[in-house]
């Protein structure tokens, strides 16, 4: 899936990715992409928005692991040394007002010098891990997107901020699910563990290859769906409360970080908060 | 507003009302049509999605405030003589696997033997009894649709049925809202009194000025906004459950029953079950 990254420091590395994103030289999902690094999602807010975000995450940290909060109007993340976070990304989508406004390829023309940049870490991370390990991710195999579903499980609200849980869904054979939950949990800071296993209608999903987001994925007699929070629903709160301006990445077109899978397993923000 | 009812039993009359209705004589909005007479959300869904509607509903009594439950396949309303539920609503709507399918403003040649039709009382109905006791309802004197808002309070879940309060919201001058609570409270179903007085933002409201469906109503200086449950929520929880098949009123466009509005403060339903 990195083919395309041959500019910047090789093959494969996030530096390369980030480039071929940059030149509109890969454009589209990033699942699959730069195999042991670290996804991140994307939330862009005016400053006098980010603060009310902030303390959602902090209450919601499985639906919203933050991975590093820019000073407002900075663009360059320390945790993706020569990135442009107006750049690299294929895919940015803006609301006005909780209104989907438009799709950008490219947002320094919309840049303010009030936009606090908020990264935080995504499930596209640990897959490559399950690959790893022998569990192969279907929506991968297929050149799909993951399938997500709006649940009846409500986050902590803070504020405007509310809204339910959205998950992401992977089908895991039976032999397989411990270990996938063992690898997945390593990772608080891609979402950690699945929050289900097995039973949807438990969380208010009745039909399972109706997703409310995504791609419908195939589950085999011999699997099971499992489910993970997904960073849409940080999305999805900050739209209800119709802030003023928001911008992010568009679903499953991430932001691809310098941090090693291994080293995300003892990621510690609060160094660079 | 009901100077198109000419045919039927006289101007005005819920007959006229809904024979004019069914003769494309009316379409639109039913606000401000037939003072005095109850007006009703109605949904149809199919059999075995029925039951666990009615539960949502008991569970709901505010939000869904049942007036008739027709038997599956009947059309014909006992609350509505000579009414045909399949043709007497200005505009319907029919989602299928929880997608909009499409707008009708005729289901004859949709219908199924096994729909059953719930008819649940809307605060339409009290609104002309504020206007008779001297309080103006802002979007009919503007000819506009009543502005509704989601909130962030969770209705009691029911099995896949779900989601927030939405509300609909009134300005009311700030020396008319005790009367304006006394009189609406009096019709439990037709929402009853308002939720909320005054402090949108204790439910999720951050923008006035923004509903999330309808139109925009200015508030005066000396005027406060009043919030009413609104028969929307019910819907939205059905489409989370994504049912098979939904038909519902197009919002606004409501059922015009033969329930006067006195006869509503001491309805019940039980009789009709």
């Amino acid at each position: 899936m990195c083919k395309n990254n041959v500019i910047g420091s090789g093959q494969g590395s996030p530096f390369g990715a980030r480039i071929a994103i940059r030149n509109k030289k890969h454009r589209g999902t990033t699942a699959g992409m730069c195999p042991g690094y670290t996804q991140a999602n994307v939330v862009i807010l005016p400053k006098d928005e980010a603060d009310a975000f902030l303390n959602y995450c902090l209450l919601n940290p499985k639906v919203a692991p933050i991975l590093e909060i820019l000073p407002p109007g900075s663009y360059r993340p320390r945790i993706a040394p020569g990135a442009d976070i107006r750049r690299d990304i294929p895919l940015y989508d803006m609301y006005m007002d909780g209104y989907f406004e438009g799709s950008y390829s490219d947002i320094q023309e919309l840049w303010q010098s009030d936009f606090v940049t908020f990264i935080m870490g995504c499930s596209f991370s640990f897959e490559q891990e399950l690959i790893r390990e022998g569990i192969p991710i279907r929506h991968i195999d297929m050149k799909k997107t993951c399938p997500m579903f709006k649940t009846s499980l409500p986050c902590n609200p803070y504020g405007f901020l509310y809204g339910n849980l959205i998950v992401s869904m992977r089908p895991v054979r039976d032999d397989h699910i411990e270990r996938a939950i063992k690898i997945s949990s390593l990772y608080p800071k891609a979402h950690g563990g699945p929050i289900q296993i097995g039973r949807p209608e438990e969380i208010g999903i009745r039909h399972i290859m109706l997703p409310d987001f995504g791609d419908v994925v195939p589950i085999g007699p011999d699997e099971t769906p499992l489910f993970w929070a997904c960073g849409l629903t940080a999305t999805y709160a900050v739209l209800n409360s119709r802030p003023r301006l928001i911008i992010t990445h568009h679903p499953h077109c991430m932001f691809i970080t310098d941090i090693r899978i291994n080293e995300l397993k003892n990621f510690d923000d609060t160094l660079g908060l």
